[in-house]
C-alpha cells in the first residue's frame, strides 16, 4: 500500500504535506536546515534511515574510527534500497560528514537521497556521485574534525524535528518534512485533494478573483469548485 | 515629483543609496536578511506597504483565521498598484508567509515587489507567480506554524531596520533599503551624481591609476573629473 | 619551492587538505564563512595578505578615513601580486567591506582572490571586475557603516581560524583553507598521493565494491591499490 | 470574578499553568527571555498592558522623541493600576528600555510590573525604584540607542510568545507565562487543583516510593491520592 | 581504584582538569552550558550516566507519554547510587526537562547531580529538592513542550562534548568537565601535582614575584618550587 | 586634568555617559557581553590598556607559548598601574582567558579591572585575586583552549565598540564604556549635571509629578529645576 501512498505523495508539495499535517496537530515536521544542495525542481519520497553523531572526542573520532564496526562505512552498508538516508549532524557546518566516495556508494546501493542538517563536503565529487542531497552547508573538514558517529536506525533530530526509524520523508526544492507512519494516508489523500483545489484557486487569480471568499472559500467559491471538480471527471 | 525622483533612483544601487544616507547621520537603512529570491540584476523602486506578524498562538493562528477580516487576504486587498510590500515576520525562517496563490494575487494587484526578512513557502510556485520576492529563506510550513498576522499598514521592523508606511524602498541584488521621505530628493540627486563619479574612478583604475588620491580624489583628481564631466555634456 | 608546491596544491581539494593537517593535528584551518560568490570549479593558491578591521566608531569611521594613510586604499598599493587578501570582517554581514572599485583596483595589481568572513557590496560590480572573491554575505553598506579598518599584514581570526601574513591559503567551490607554512610541503605531498589514492578507491566504488575494507583500505585492497597504481607509471 | 481567579493563581507555579495550557493545546505561552531582575520568590498577576518597539532609526529616535505625544512617557500615563507591562524590544540587548526615573513612574502609578524580552538600564536605579521587573538582560545605552518606541496596547510578540492586550500574564522565578483570557477560568482550577496532587507526589517521593505508577498515576496511587485528598477537607 | 582516584579529583579543579587533559590532546572536554544552578564551591564528581531528548513531535511529546516504558520515570528508577546524570537536551531552553518531583526522587536514589545542557523548571522545587543542579537555563514548561525523550546510557551529546556512559564527570563553580575512562589516572594525578605547584605560583606572585620565568617556570623557579615542595613533605 | 575628570566620572552613571556620548553621535560605545563577575555597585574609571586574540591554531596555542616574548604573561609585565585592561576575545566563551594567578598578578600591578568579552576561568581564584573583573562568562578550559594570543596595545574590538589605547573606560554594574579622549572632558561635566538633574527629576516623580513636561522638561519644569538648583549651591 506504502507504493501507492508514495506514487501519490510525489505529486503532493511539501508546503501542503505541512499544511495537512497541521490539521493533525503537528507543527514540527519541516526541518529547518537541510537545503536541496542544487534545486532541480524534483520530488523524492522514502523511508527514513537515521544515522547519528555526537560532537568530536579526540581520542575517538580520528581517521582510524573511519575502519571500526560502528562506522559511516559500515552503516552504509545496511541501507535498504530507496531509503532516504536522514543524518543527525547537530547543524554543525564546519565539518563535512560525506564527501564523493560514501555518496558514490550510497548511489550505488540505489539509496533515493541524503538529507542532513549538517554539511557535505567536496560539493564538487559529491553533484559527480549524482546522489540528490539536502544539506544545510559545505565543508571542507571531514567529519571527525567535528563529529563522532555513534550508529544507525535510531531516534535522531533532525533540522528541529524528531525522525524515528521508518517514518516517510518527503523532499523537495522547499526542504524536506516527515510524515509520521499513522498520519501517512491522511496526508497523501488529503494533500493530493488540496493540490487540486489550489490548483483551481491559482487558475480563479489568474482570472483576477479577488482572495477574500476565495482562499478559504465561501460557499459560492465551494459551489464553483464543485462544478470545477465535477467537470474534470 | 516622486515619479521623477524614482526614475532617478532606478539607475542608482542599494549601495550608492546607503552612503548617501550615511552622510545624513542614517546606518540603518539596509535590510540584513532580505535576498533576492533569483538575483535578476534588476532594481526597483515603491513606496512600503508595511504587514506585520507576531509569534504564533495555537488559539489564534489556525487555517480558520485566514478567512477573518484581519488577514493576508484582506491586507493584499487593500495594496495600491506600484507599492513595495514590506513584511515583518522576526526573522522567523521556519513558516514560509506567503506561497503561489498570495503572491499571484499580489501580482495581479500589480504590487512591485515582496520583501521580508521571513521566509516564502513554495519556491516553484512563487517564481510562477512573477512576484519579485526578496527574503531570507524558503520554508514549506505555512505562516500560521509559527506567525500570526495582526495587521499592516503599521511601523514595522524588518532586518534590522524601521520601516514606516510611505518610506520609500529600492531593492536589487545587494538586498533592499529603506529612504525616509525627507531625504528623498537629496539620495536620488547625490546618488545619480555619484554613480557618475564612480563610473568614471572605475575607468580611471581600468586604465591602472591608483586609488590614494583618486578616491576619494585630491584636488588634481577633482580637475580631472570635472574636466571628463564637461567634456561628456 | 613554494611554486612547485603551489602547482601541485591547484590540483589537491580543500577536502582533502584538511584531511593532510589533521594528521599534523590541526582541526582549525577551514575559514567558516567565506564561499565563492559564484561557484566556478576553480581552485587558487597564494600567500595571505591580511587586512583588519574592528567594530564601528562613529568618530573613526567615516567616508573621510577613506583617503587617511591607514585606509583600505593604502593597504591595496602594498599587495604584492599572487597573493590571497584574507580579511578579518570579524563575521559582520551589514556591511560590506569592498564594492567594484577596490575589487578592480585589486584585480589591476594582480591580487589572486580575496577571502572575508565578511560581506562585499555591489554584487554586479564585483562580478564585473573579474576578481575572484570569497564571502560570507552580501550587504549594500559601506564597511564604514558597520567596521573600522586598522591595518595590514598584522595575525587575524578568519571564520574562526588564526591567518599570519605569509600562510598559504588554498580556495575551492568547498571554502577556503590555510595551511602553515611549516606543513607545506607535507601537505601538497601527501595530498596529491591521497588524491591518486581516492581517484581509484572511487572508480572501485562505480565498479560496486563495499566499503569496509576498501576505505580505509584492509591488506587486499592495499595490494590491488598497490598495483593500479605501479601499472600507471 | 478575574478577581477571586487572579487569587487562585497566585499559587499555580508558571510550571504548572504551562502543562495545564498544553492539555488546551497551547506550546508558546512561557516568554523565553524575560527573568527576574533579582529572585524573590514572589509570584505576580495581572492584565498585560503593552508597549512595542521597532529597530532604532536615526532620524526618528532621538532623545527629543521622549517628549512626543507617542512616547513612552505618554505609555505609562495611560496604564491602569495593577497591569503587567510587557515591552516588545525584539529581543534587543543592547539599548535599556527604561531605567530608574520611568521604572519609578510605573511603581508611583501602581504598575504590577514590567516584563521585557530586552534590558532595563541603570540596574541600581531600577532597584531603588522597587519595580518588580522580569527582563533579558542590563545595559546602559537609553531605548534610543537600539530601538523607537510606535505605540501600546497593540498586539506584540515577546519572548516567542503573541501577547495581546487584556491577557493574563504570571510571572515568578521561572519567567513569564500569558494565559488566553478564554482558559483563565481551566487554568486556574485546575492548575491549583494539580498542585495539591504535586504536593501530595512530592511527599510520597519523600517517603521513598518510586516514579512508575505514581507521577502519572495508575490505579492504585489515584485511590490513594483521593484518600488523602478527602482527610485534608 | 576509582574511589581513591575520585577523592583525588575532589580537589583538582575543572580549570586544572582542562589543562591536564589539554596535554593528551583532549579540547572538547569541558561542557559549554551546563553552570551550576547556585555556585556553591563545591566539587562533585561521578560516572556519567546518559539521558537522551530529541526535538519534540506533537504525536508523541505528550503528558501521556511521561507514563511509557520508555520514560524519564523508568530512566531514574535505573539510575545507580553516585552517578552524574548528564542530559543531552540539545541545548533547548524553552522547555525544562526536570521539575522538583524528579528531582527529589534522583535525590532520594542517591544520584549525586544532574549536569545538563538545557532548562530545568520550577526552580524553588529544585532547589527544595537539594539535588545539585548544573544546567544552562530554567523554564516553566515542561520537557515533552519541546523535547522527546528516546532513552538512557547511549553516547550524547551535552554542551558541545561528546559523552559516553561510564565516563568521569568532575562538576563545579566552573562547569562540568568530562574525563575519558582511560585518561582518568594520569588527569587525577597530574592535576593533583598541577594544583600544589599552582599554589606555590599564587604565593609567589603574592610575594610580588613576576609571571616570565615563573608561571611557566624557568631553571630557577623549578629549583625553587623543588626545595619548597620537599620542604613540604 | 584628566585626574580630576576621572573623579567626576566616578560618579556618572555608564547610563548617563552612553547619553551625553548619543547627544555628540556616538552610539556603539557600551561593551555587548562584559558585565561585573559580582554586582558590587562600584564604578570604576582607567585608561584602557588592550590585549588582542585570534581563534586558536593547534601549532602555535599551546601551553609551551606562554613562555614567549608574546605572551600574556610579558603582556602583564607592561601594564601600567591605574589601566582598566581591555581583552579582545571575539566573544568566546569556552575558553578562559585568565585564572587565579594572572588576575593576582594584575592585581599586584595596580591593575584597576579587567574586562573582556570573554570569559574567564577558575572563579572561585578570580574572586580570592580580589581584581575586579567584568566578563562575559565563565569557562574552565585554558585560553590556548580556544583562543591564540598575538599583542597588546593595539585597536580592538570588545562587546562590538572599538577600543584603541588610551581611551577611558568607565565600568558599573551597567557593563563598560568607552569614551573616546576627545570628548572626555564634555562627558564627565555634561554628565554629572545631567546626573544631578535627574536626581531632580526622579525626586518629583517621587513626589507624584508626571512625566509629560518633566522628562524631558517643558519650561515650567526647567524654571523649577533652576531655581532647586539655585537653592542647593
Amino acid at each position: 500500500m506504502s507504493d501507492a501512498l508514495f506514487e501519490i505523495l510525489r505529486k503532493v508539495t511539501t508546503a501542503t504535506i505541512t499544511t495537512m499535517l497541521l490539521k493533525k496537530g503537528i507543527r514540527r515536521c519541516w526541518m529547518n536546515g537541510p537545503k536541496p544542495l542544487v534545486p532541480r525542481g524534483e520530488r523524492l519520497v522514502g523511508r527514513a534511515f537515521t544515522l547519528r553523531f555526537v560532537p568530536v572526542r579526540e581520542d575517538v573520532a580520528t581517521p582510524e574510527s573511519w575502519g571500526h564496526p560502528i562506522s559511516t562505512r559500515a552503516a552504509i552498508e545496511e541501507m535498504p534500497e530507496g531509503v532516504i538516508v536522514v543524518a543527525d549532524a547537530m547543524g554543525v557546518l564546519s565539518a563535512g560528514i560525506f564527501g564523493d566516495i560514501l555518496c558514490a556508494r550510497m548511489k550505488k546501493r540505489n539509496v533515493a537521497a541524503l538529507v542532513t542538517d549538517g554539511a557535505v563536503r567536496d560539493r564538487a565529487g559529491v553533484l559527480t556521485s549524482a546522489l540528490p542531497v539536502w544539506c544545510a552547508g559545505i565543508a571542507a573538514p571531514a567529519s571527525v574534525t567535528g563529529l563522532t558517529f555513534v550508529g544507525w536506525q535510531q531516534p535522531i533530530g533532525c533540522g528541529g524535528c524528531a525522525i524515528f526509524p521508518g517514518d516517510v520523508i518527503v523532499a523537495d526544492d522547499d526542504g524536506a518534512v516527515v510524515i509520521p507512519q499513522a498520519m501517512l494516508e491522511f496526508v497523501a489523500h488529503e494533500g493530493a485533494e488540496h493540490e487540486l483545489y489550489e490548483s483551481w484557486v491559482f487558475s480563479e487569480v489568474e482570472n483576477g478573483v479577488k482572495l477574500p471568499g476565495l482562499y478559504p472559500p465561501n460557499d459560492d467559491a465551494k459551489a464553483r469548485y464543485a462544478a470545477w471538480r465535477k467537470s474534470r471527471s
